[in-house]
C-alpha cells in the first residue's frame, strides 16, 4: 500500500520549506496550502510536485520574496496589478479575494495580474469562493512560453492557457479547469520521462503530422488546441481569447518578450445575489447536475459525473485517510527537508 | 454567376417583411440588420435564413411584438432582465449597449437576460463594440431544447451553448464564436435535408457509436461536445459553464421546464481602458495576430487566419460588390415579399 500523509503535516512542511527559502509568514503558507489543495483534488502535476522548482527560483531571484503586488490601475469593479513576480499561487488568491469583494459591491468584479509567478492548479481556488456563492472565473497563459500552434499552422505561439470556474451548485460545486489545448507541457514531460505515450495523438510534429509521442514536442512540434486536427479551430479561438483577457486586459505579455517563467492571470467574480438570485442560480445548476448524473450509459459504463466531483470525492477521502502523493513527490520533500534541516515527514500508520 | 443583391435591399425588405408581421419600428430594423450582419460575415444558417421563422413566431404569437424587456434586478455594474419573449436579435443588442455603457463606468459591466427569444447570429453583435474598445463576450444556450449528451452519456441535456468573444486589436477586431459542441442542431437538419454526411463522426447514436450521419441525432442520437470521445470532457466542461452562465445567472432555465424557441443570454463586456490601457491591449491583441498570421504552414497550405479575419473580408466584399446569398434565402424572402405584397427583391445588375 502507498505511503499516507497527514493533510496538516504536508501544509506545515511545505510552509516551512517556503520560509526557509526567503518567503515572508504569509505567502509561505497560501502557497503551500494551494500546492496541498491541488494534490488533494488529484491535480498531481501542478500540486507539490512544483514545491522544489519553486524553491529554485527563489534560490535564483526569479521568484520575488518580499512585498506586495502594486496597484497599477483601479476603477471601479476592476483593478490591475504587477505582482512584481511574488508567488503566484498567493498572489492569486489575493486577487480572487478582492475580486470577489467588488463583485459583493458591484455584482462582478475583475482583477487583471501582470507579471504574476506561476499559479499552480487553478482549480485549487474555487472551492471556497463557490460555497460562499460567488461564481468565480479564472483565466491563465504564460507569455515566456510557447506550446500550442495556431489551427493550420506549425510554430508554437500560444501556451495550454486555461479556463477554470467555480460553479455553486448543491451538494458540491461544479470545479471546471480546461486547458484550451488537448494536454500541457507538464504532462508531455512526465509521460516523456517515463517513456510512455500520450493517451491520444495529441502533438503535431514539425511536418504536421499528429502523433502521441510527447519527444515529438520537444522536437520542433507543438501541442494540438482542443478539436485538434479535425475542429480545433475552436480550441484556437478560446486560446486567443485567453490570451486577450490576461495579457490584454494585463497591458503586459508576449510583445514585451518576458524571459523568465510566469503567468498573465484575469479574475473574474460574478454573484448570482445581484442577478437572478443565488436561490434561482443554484435552482437550475442543481437540476443541470442532476440531469447530468441521470444520463443514460452505454451497458456496462459508469455513470456520468460532474466535473470536480471526482476531485472533491478524492479530497474528502484524503482529509479523511491521508494523502497518497504521486510517484516520486515524498521523495522531492524528503530531499526539500533535508535541506533545510527540517524534520523528515512521517507516513501515517496504516 | 449566382445573383447578388444590395446590402441596403436586403435590410429595408427583411425590416418592412417584419413591421408587416406586427413588430414596432425599431425591433424591426434591429433585427433586419442583426440578420442581413449574419450572412455578410457567412453565417448563413443564422441570418435571413431565420426570416420565415421568425415571422412564424410572430404569426403564432410565441414571439412577443410590444414593450420592451423588464428590469427583474439592478445592481451596480450587472442587471437583469426579463425579454418576455420579444426579438431576441433586438433584446440582444439592448444589452450590449447597456452592458458597454456600465463596463465605461465600472471597468466591466453584465446583462442577464431570461426568456429572450431566439438571438440568431452571436459574432454579428460583436464588430461595433471591439471597433469602440470594447471587449464584449456573449454566452447563449436554449433551456428548451437537449442536444449534446454529458460526457461520458448519452441522454442529451444541453444546447450547442456558444461562447462568442469581439476582441480589440488593429487593423481588425479578432471575432469569435464558437459552439461549446462540434456541431449544431441547424448544420444537422441542413445537412441532412441534402442528404449528405457531415464532414467529421460528430453524432453520437443512441447506442454510443460515433457517425458522420446527421440522422442518427434525431433518431435519438446526440451532437458530441467540442473534444468528441477523445477530450469531450473539456467541451463538456464548458457547455456547463456557458448553462450556469446564462440559465443560472438570468434565474431561469431548464428547471422551469419552457418549452418554447429561446434563449438564456449573457453578455459581459470589459473596457481594457480601465485595465492596463487601451493601448497596451491592442499591443499585445497586435502582436499576437501577427505571429498568428507568420506562423509556418505546411508546404503549400494556407497561411494562418485570425478567427473573423475570412467573415470580415466576405463582408468588405459584399458591401462593396453585392450580398450573394446561400441557396434557397431569396426564394424566402420572394415568398415573404409576396405574402405581405411588398415589392420583389432585385438582384443587382452583373
Amino acid at each position: 500500500m502507498s505511503p499516507r500523509f497527514a493533510y496538516s503535516d504536508l501544509v506545515a512542511l511545505s510552509e516551512a520549506v517556503l520560509v526557509k527559502a526567503g518567503l515572508p509568514a504569509e505567502p509561505a503558507a497560501s502557497v503551500a496550502a494551494g500546492l496541498v489543495e491541488a494534490d488533494l483534488l488529484g491535480h498531481t502535476t501542478h500540486g507539490l510536485a512544483l514545491l522544489a522548482d519553486y524553491v529554485e527560483e527563489l534560490d535564483n531571484g526569479t521568484m520575488e520574496r518580499k512585498g506586495w503586488p502594486d496597484v497599477v490601475a483601479d476603477h471601479g469593479a476592476v483593478a490591475t496589478w504587477d505582482a512584481r513576480r511574488l508567488p503566484g499561487v498567493w498572489t492569486t488568491r489575493l486577487a480572487v479575494e478582492e475580486a470577489t469583494r467588488r463583485a459583493a459591491m458591484y455584482g462582478l468584479g475583475a482583477i487583471a495580474v501582470r507579471r504574476s509567478h506561476h499559479i499552480a492548479c487553478l482549480a485549487a481556488f474555487l472551492e471556497a469562493p463557490a460555497r460562499a456563492g460567488m461564481l468565480v472565473l479564472i483565466y491563465s497563459s504564460d507569455p515566456s512560453d510557447a506550446h500550442v500552434a495556431p489551427f493550420g499552422g506549425l510554430t508554437p505561439v500560444m501556451t495550454p492557457n486555461p479556463i477554470a470556474a467555480g460553479i455553486p451548485a448543491e451538494p458540491d460545486p461544479i470545479l471546471i479547469d480546461v486547458s484550451t489545448s488537448i494536454t500541457t507541457a507538464a504532462m508531455c514531460g512526465r509521460v516523456g520521462a517515463a517513456g510512455g505515450r500520450l493517451a491520444g495523438a495529441w502533438i503535431k510534429d514539425s511536418h504536421g503530422n499528429t502523433t502521441d509521442d510527447p519527444a515529438a514536442f520537444k522536437a520542433g512540434g507543438s501541442i494540438l488546441p482542443i478539436g485538434g486536427l479535425d475542429h480545433g479551430h475552436k480550441g484556437y479561438g478560446l486560446s486567443l481569447m485567453v490570451e486577450a483577457m490576461t495579457q490584454g486586459l494585463g497591458g503586459y505579455g508576449r510583445a514585451d518578450a518576458p524571459r523568465e517563467w510566469g503567468a498573465g492571470v484575469l479574475v473574474l467574480a460574478l454573484s448570482p445575489a445581484a442577478f437572478g438570485g443565488l436561490d434561482g442560480f443554484t435552482r437550475q445548476t442543481g437540476w443541470l447536475a442532476e440531469a447530468c448524473r441521470a444520463s443514460r450509459v452505454p451497458e456496462g459504463a459508469p455513470r456520468v459525473r460532474l466535473p470536480g466531483e471526482a476531485a472533491l470525492g478524492r479530497k474528502r477521502q484524503a482529509l479523511a485517510h491521508g494523502v497518497v502523493l504521486h510517484d516520486g513527490i515524498a521523495e522531492h520533500l524528503s530531499w526539500l527537508a533535508a535541506r533545510f534541516a527540517l524534520p523528515a515527514l512521517v507516513p501515517l500508520a496504516d
